[in-house]
């Protein structure tokens, strides 16, 4: 039997990966100007908010794709400011 | 009297808001180098998905934001082509 929440599982499982390659990239290319803090701080708060939303409403969906999406946000947030301050000390060198 | 539909609102809205800042950084810097594409991608697969599950399940919490997240993540895929594509132009050039 079909049911809409097998949509909710795989919509959970790709908004899990789809954090993977931006971190990914931020930590190969050891940089990540071009990347919008404020979004990334933005989605932590709101990933938060839909962890407690989805606990509450009892949809796994919800809440367990986005436990890993919130560690990956918080992570691409922490190698931001690294690589940025990273960048800072370096052009002040030169 | 307190509703958890409330949190799940207030996420969609942070969620929703959470993509500007990124669209607006790449449009004003005109480059979105260290910005994963595959992310996009994935996210805007999620969202439509999300979107699908949020209408069957009868939550606009999920699928209101969702539609102008879907919208903005479009729009960001669209700007890193167009920019990596002049970024790449310009380095053959010189």
């Amino acid at each position: 039997m079909f049911s809409y929440k097998i949509i909710g599982y795989v919509a959970g499982i790709i908004s899990m990966i789809s954090f993977t390659p931006q971190v990914y990239k931020t930590w190969k290319m050891k940089s990540a100007k071009d990347v919008s803090i404020q979004m990334f701080i933005l989605y932590t708060t709101s990933t938060l908010l839909w962890i407690i939303y989805g606990i509450i409403s009892e949809q796994p969906a919800i809440y367990a794709p986005n436990t890993v999406v919130l560690f990956l946000s918080i992570t691409q947030v922490i190698l931001k400011i690294k690589y940025d301050s990273e960048d800072r000390k370096r052009s002040k060198k030169s």
